[in-house]
């Protein structure tokens, strides 16, 4: 299902369909890139919630080991920093890790490291930016599989993610059977709709026509 | 004309030439990017007014699909949003349709989302960042062809717009006679310089000698 | 020595490195970026101070010229704005003058202009945006060879910078034997770790067998 | 009823009651501050929407005169100006015209001036801040009556809002029923648990027995 | 004429006054605070421009000194730091000599300290924010009696400038004998609106009338 | 002791004297202010750290209540909330509770609520903000007497704090005993260079003199 949606599937149609049944506040801020522009990253959030810390403590990986180890086939990891400038979360061997696991990828509303390996591995991750530092003493992993708030938007353990190049969409599990085909057919309306503007119609006749814009 | 300058000219050079003439105040701020490195939109301003709102009204589109109709060739449609972080004012279809009506160009102080279709088709959006989300129910074209500010300059319809990878510059359409051609002469200028400062001269042999950094 | 480091060594592994021996605040913050992908600026620190100003001055550029002139092989300039978004410090035709010095690479924690050609020399510089101003009337020197404050990391002349797509880390001068060689160590520990990881070892594993991260 | 509740009740305690029914997004961020520490606002939300705009128009204040002339007794204003620090919403003519109308205050996501006089009438004004400058010019009113964000806050017509020292909450006209009632009782409550903490008890036992913090 | 002008007029009426002249950036931004709600600051700008340092330099306030002891009777000093929010350029001390010079006060786009003592001297310092720093190894003066911008507004040497608890307003200096009496007259004519507002007047026939808002 | 600092000196000379010592990031920045101007609180740090969560939690007010129960007298309680504005650490029945305890007053880089009735018990509260709602689902204590980070300063648990109208400075336990004493002698000295200022000095005569600013 995974692969047939990062196939037929973006992040803009999802959101729209989203919008038109009442759930619109469900894309993250503009804040969380892709740190490469093909990454594209869909599964179900595994989250994880930190804290920023002033101090190294004894065993300071613990729950991030905890977390990361926990992943299962088609997750993607969600993780809440409370939007910390002073650590970075994820990196390389997190990366390794993860795709060990089977997760298909990583959604940070923070930092990542290491991010020319990433690359090479093709393992999507998203974040709010890049530091070369580590979060030993900076900061702590407090909890994993509950509920937090990722670029503005709420994820729960279970939701399905999808990130591109146009952002994170977060799609509530309650409504996936119904978003996941009306995207799907959106999205192949939306192709006739451009054909007829590159041929030079107006918006005005094609929106009457369509409805999409 | 706007051929010629997309050939011979480039953002800083142009800038440099308005800062002589008294013009200090006309490159816009860093937030507003080109969406992919090569782009390049020269043409006149066609500006757009948006504001957020917080219901979805009937017509939401209306001015919006208005303001794209109403663009002619050469026009670079410039659109102030007072820098809104909660919708996207530009995807792919109004680009597709900008296009079909001769337009060179878009300049958000907002958001676009479809980047990697826009991408494709080589149209130059600039915009002060990429979020899935349609403008419907967030946001109304309130004005258009009125005076506006994106990133922090004063942007009326008619002034020629250069942007390039170094950013967006507005050239007031009662100076542009005199800013275009002493552009060209700098751009001349400096390529001496920077030849004589490859093979080893000091900066201040060459800028005494040229008058230019 | 910067030639060896730069083949071998990243910044996350240097930034780990300087936790473990204390200096915790060696890493700039991630606003300052490379302008390339693959740019890796290493060398010592030549710094400079400037000022936002609001009038033109006679000789704007006298020490500006005379610090870039200053400019020794194996230098990298790292300059202190103080974060003005309203100038823009660095540009080709000082990149030019710099290599031409033996200097290899800028960090700048404002902006830099003229980026398509310096990505065209290949020199590595890391700022914090960019935008197609001049600095004169917006900016000027008023000291080099001075501790400054870079991206929120103290750096003192004659300090290493070592910059790579992870971001900027500075290694004191005063430890930069004990540094260098740790890091080097550190760097081929990871290999192992990750060589591991890929195989689907469980990170809880790996951490208790090589103690990195 | 408003003068009851003006006397009885607080900001803090509707908060608590609203979190308990679920109603956790109701309290306006800490932007948005009284103008005076003893100003108290409640009542019903007359709503404002404006844009900033470039020029000056023609009859600038015709929808901002509509909106206030429209204000009933015992109604607050609430007005969105997006956040604008471009603009002043808000004086001492349309307090005076507001409290004319029965108006019991006025609540700006945006600024106010003129203070002095407003404080010497006794207008309860809760603003993000204070600026010296009239709307002409600067912004339109374009919608009034219509579902508004203020600090953070869905408000529509007609819904209860309460502002204090404390901040400003905002009761949904649907459960207002419930919750004025359960405010009373939660006010009572946290007497008694205070006198007991005044007498020296500690937090852990005071809230075993009456559990509020 | 300064004691007059702060008998008889406001900061938000000069505003007015400017904005019709066309002058319409004069108003500084909302962080700039009175310390104390009635000070009020009217006399010429004596304008100072400081930079952020990074090491305590020998004889450090020797130019903070020069443009103190520089103030002529009348003055309001009024200083840019650039926003600094890491330095601190005022305080009790430099209150009490610029009082001995005669000066009427200060305006300053970064922190004061002393606050205590300098309210009960009755000084009218208008600042960005109060922090309890001394400016020695922060900041330095580079220059006085140049053009700044403070609160976003361009202040030249001989402006007037007058704040009050709505903010601080800049006359420039060419048109200052237009701006006052026009200002004086203005404040005359909404005297008499409030009246009728008052009275119950609704606002669409006082504007009609007397055209002010 | 605490009392004797109280009455002789302020946050200012005790950074200064901090500054002199080589400890100059001792002063809490701007955001952080008392919430009523006669507040000063002066007492040895009893740290506070939470994490923002997004649930509400079983017994989520455990370790507020430990740690506010484990207060002791001369403690001010100084809470890191990682400058959080989704919630709201203290308040009135925290205030009664600290002061049963002894607790000399509370620093938060957060927001506090009920302050009117905190003003009226007369107990310094020192916070980035006010907002009127609970912590409960929105942020848990995860840590006390704990090494912090708090207004960007550092605070461990013991180091005296000190703050009152310009904010508050912190002295690290180390070095008390040689701070105290100093800043009550610069404090003497300072009331000199007053008087003569006051007499008409100019400053580079009294700071020639005296050596304080």
């Amino acid at each position: 299902m995974f692969d047939f949606m990062k196939e037929k599937l973006y992040a803009s149609v999802i959101s729209d369909v989203l919008d038109r049944l009442g759930y619109r506040n469900q894309a993250m801020n503009a804040e969380i890139r892709p740190i490469y522009p093909e990454a594209v990253a869909v599964g179900r959030a595994m989250t994880v919630l930190t804290v920023d810390v002033y101090q190294v403590t004894s065993d300071p990986y613990r729950m991030e080991i905890e977390s990361v180890d926990s992943l299962k086939p088609n997750d993607v990891l969600v993780a809440c920093t409370n939007n910390s400038t002073r650590t970075c979360f994820w990196g390389e061997l997190l990366s390794t890790a993860a795709r060990a696991r089977g997760a298909r990828g990583a959604v940070i509303d923070g930092y990542t490291r290491d991010v020319k390996r990433i690359i090479q591995m093709g393992f999507p991750v998203f974040a709010a930016g890049i530091r070369p530092i580590d979060s030993m003493g900076r900061s702590l992993v407090v909890g994993y599989n509950v509920p937090i708030v990722c670029g503005e938007v709420c994820v729960r353990p279970g939701d399905i993610v999808f990130g591109d190049i146009d952002g994170v969409v977060v799609v509530p599990h309650e409504v996936e059977n119904e978003v996941i085909p009306k995207a799907i057919e959106k999205a192949t309306g939306e192709n006739v709709a451009r054909s007829e503007l590159q041929k030079g119609a107006f918006l005005r006749d094609v929106y009457a026509k369509y409805g999409v814009l």
